[in-house]
């Protein structure tokens, strides 16, 4: 593994505390870390390198799972790897004392000028930062660079298509690392080994088995901090466009003659590249819009979406989508493929049921007997977990037809967390689980006229209660369809 | 379900006291018995009605696993249905009492002569009693009569084929219920509903998908208190001949256009008519004879099937049988069936592997990885359950593929046992869980080869040690194919 400088942007922040470096120290005490690194911290603030040191230590003892067992000495091992420059990211200047820095470091642990920045900022500072990554000459270098940054990816899809023609003045497209923490979650991606490595399920992995798909990622919180960057893209932004699309991909991908990041990621755009469009005056069949209402969440009353704090009492936002979707292709053709996402809702789960079809309802019909639909559920989260639901004679009910589940459970206290998993790639260029730009705007150009016709108010909002499943309109959809949500 | 008479010939004998009466009351207390009925047990020792009842009261407080929660008063109300007659089975005039007995029980309760015959007795009786059933009017009913027998059903094809033509005297063909106590285990019937409820594992169930499938019936006992007879027998008559078979022939019978007892039945013949006949000098290639040597069991030593009391030190006698079987129909051609079952072996263990074909081994070849195969495994005793081992990402080791298992494990405690099955379809008249006669022929027709080849010595008797899973023969059986035992 090739040694590097991990330069990060927004070191003082939220994410950085919470996720990077304790992802970044569980890949050191994996070895999983190149011999010789440095990390560079950049934020507003004047801090010292010891400052900065004392920040990511508190930062391992609050949220890392495993700095309880370590090894005190392991701890200073990585803490000093760090350093720390204030830096003002539209100060032109300011970037060339960083390139100092980082070739200080370099020399000093002879290592080559391999370069991740990782930018932990907000999406307005993209283009900023990576312009000025190139201009410093932090960007010319003899090994390699990488800029890794996480969603949003613009906010429709003339805006993504912006940011990508910004960023290409300063990293090559193959040089840019667009995370989506849901292809960092083991379970997701588990999906290309459950397909691709099981002939078993890989032989029923179509349409002449599969009678539909169920894409599920409910939520039981409600908009909480962040009420007023919600307000202002709804869960079609927030989870459709992103992360459900992802499941999508994911879920439907064919086959690649080999595996490896190319071929994976090739055969995802094909996915999206078959999705069928929808017209705006046709949303309203297959989308439906959701907002919730007050309602009781274990027992205890939470107030409607449009009695939270700095939310207008006349928002119209979408705190839940259920969509029918369909892939014209010759594997998926006639499959629905049904999502659904939302805030407090009953549950925090995110899942994916394969309901297979049911050719053999007749056979039992003369023994007066019902058999359930064979299905496969994936969960993601929070358990992690691959599940099959078959039907198994009961002996105690005069040898009746059951529906029965054969489960394997992932051990959750071990899994890794998508942080470490993504961040591990990074450093190893492998980036088989990241976006592709590609994928951003077909996501976008699938989601522009749900999005125009939200804007134009042209569907109905459904009030669902706190607590519940979303609004009966989700059931229905799928009682269209002769299916339910399972 | 009709009133009947069940006369029990036997009944003071080992399988009425441990798996007859107790089967009886189970079925009594789910209320799977007729409201009104009469059990009339027949044995050679001069036993008053009333000895007869406490021997039966006796035989629920040992065997069976529900006494002891019962309500007394079931109990009472069970033993008052039970009557007793001395009889020596050979004696013609002996059985019109039992006639006079049995209609004085009918005219009492007021019920049709349904009556059924459980013959637990020897098999050199079975013609003798069919025949005094006919001959003393027993048998002649406006009811219904059922014939109920265990096997062994002969000791070869030409004895099977006189005692069905002796049987048949006196019973029509679907009069008489052949039990092989295989067939009453739970899982063994829900071999029906794994692959035909449920299209998931339907669409895979052939020599498309399937690879080989693998029978293991082994135990950790010994020849015990049936030296004598077993002796006689070895493997190939006690578990290949029926109970091995029956096994082929539920994993391998086709999907009939519904679910019935002749249906199911019908398709069991099938598989038998397909079995590739064994030609007596091929026998060496497919089948591995084995016999026990002195091994540890538990850490104690445990003696030589020829040390055994009652065994002569040069016995020649199989103690263990591998085997490979073809069925040259569409569905199974080029699907190796792999038997085995033996005594002293390392584990008891009845179970069938499905191993399904793995044709994407290419597909990881460049990330270095094997995957492997997937396998359904149906667990039959002594634990029931059914596992699917398939391939799953393990994020803790670079994501690399490893083999994980789903398992749904029924409740052990609750579950019925085979006799409990059994005796409830006789009494419903439902023979789908019987042996057809039409199978035992078959099934000696096949065993005929290799009974003459065991005779001749025209194959080697392989030794191993007690507390191995065989003789390392049985190992190349499947090296042979490129596979190993699961």
């Amino acid at each position: 593994m090739d040694s590097l400088t991990f330069v990060l942007f927004g070191a003082t922040g939220d994410l950085a505390k919470r996720k990077i470096f304790p992802s970044l120290f569980h890949l050191f005490l994996d070895g999983k870390m190149p011999k010789s690194f440095t990390i560079i911290g950049l934020g507003r603030r004047e801090w010292s390198d010891q400052t900065f040191q004392m920040h990511v230590e508190k930062s391992l003892q609050t949220f890392s799972k495993r700095s309880e067992n370590g090894d005190a000495s392991k701890v200073r091992e990585f803490l000093s790897a760090f350093r720390y420059s204030s830096l003002d990211v539209t100060d032109h200047d300011g970037y060339k004392q960083v390139l100092g820095m980082v070739q200080k470091r370099e020399e000093e642990l002879g290592i080559p000028e391999n370069r991740l920045f990782y930018l932990s900022v907000a999406p307005e500072f993209f283009d900023v930062i990576s312009q000025n990554i190139k201009e410093s000459g932090l960007g010319s270098i003899k090994g390699w660079k990488r800029l890794v940054i996480e969603k949003p990816f613009g906010h429709d899809l003339k805006s993504a298509q912006e940011l990508i023609a910004k960023l290409s003045n300063a990293f090559e497209v193959d040089e840019i690392y667009l995370i989506d923490h849901y292809l960092g979650k083991p379970m997701v991606q588990n999906m290309e080994s459950i397909k691709f490595a099981n002939p078993m399920f890989q032989s029923l992995w179509n349409n002449k088995h599969i009678a539909n798909v169920q894409i599920t990622a409910s939520e039981t919180v409600g908009v909480e901090e962040r009420a007023g960057y919600y307000d202002q893209v709804g869960a079609i932004r927030d989870m459709v466009q992103n992360h459900m699309l992802q499941l999508v991909m994911m879920t439907a991908m064919q086959q690649p003659t080999r595996i490896g990041a190319n071929e994976i990621r090739n055969k995802k755009i094909k996915v999206m590249e078959f999705l069928r469009p929808l017209q705006k005056d046709e949303v309203v069949r297959d989308v439906v819009r959701g907002q919730y209402e007050k309602g009781y969440m274990n027992g205890e009353l939470v107030p409607a979406y449009t009695d939270e704090p700095s939310i207008e009492g006349t928002s119209m936002n979408d705190t839940f989508i259920a969509a029918r979707l369909w892939i014209d292709d010759p594997f998926w053709s006639g499959v629905p493929f049904y999502i659904r996402t939302g805030k407090r809702m009953k549950e925090k789960s995110t899942r994916i049921v394969i309901e297979f079809k049911n050719p053999i309802k007749d056979l039992y019909q003369e023994k007066n007997e019902e058999t359930a639909p064979n299905l496969l559920i994936i969960e993601i989260g929070p358990n992690e977990g691959i599940s099959i639901q078959f039907n198994s004679k009961n002996p105690l009910n005069h040898g009746k037809n059951e529906p029965v589940t054969g489960r394997f459970l992932a051990n959750k206290k071990s899994m890794p967390e998508a942080y470490e998993l993504l961040l591990s790639d990074a450093l190893h260029g492998d980036s088989t689980f990241f976006v592709q730009w590609k994928e951003v705007e077909l996501s976008w150009k699938w989601a522009e006229p749900i999005l125009e016709a939200f804007e134009e108010n042209n569907l109905p909002l459904h009030l669902y209660q706190s607590g519940s499943m979303g609004p009966e309109a989700s059931e229905q959809l799928l009682q269209e369809d002769g299916f339910k949500w399972w």
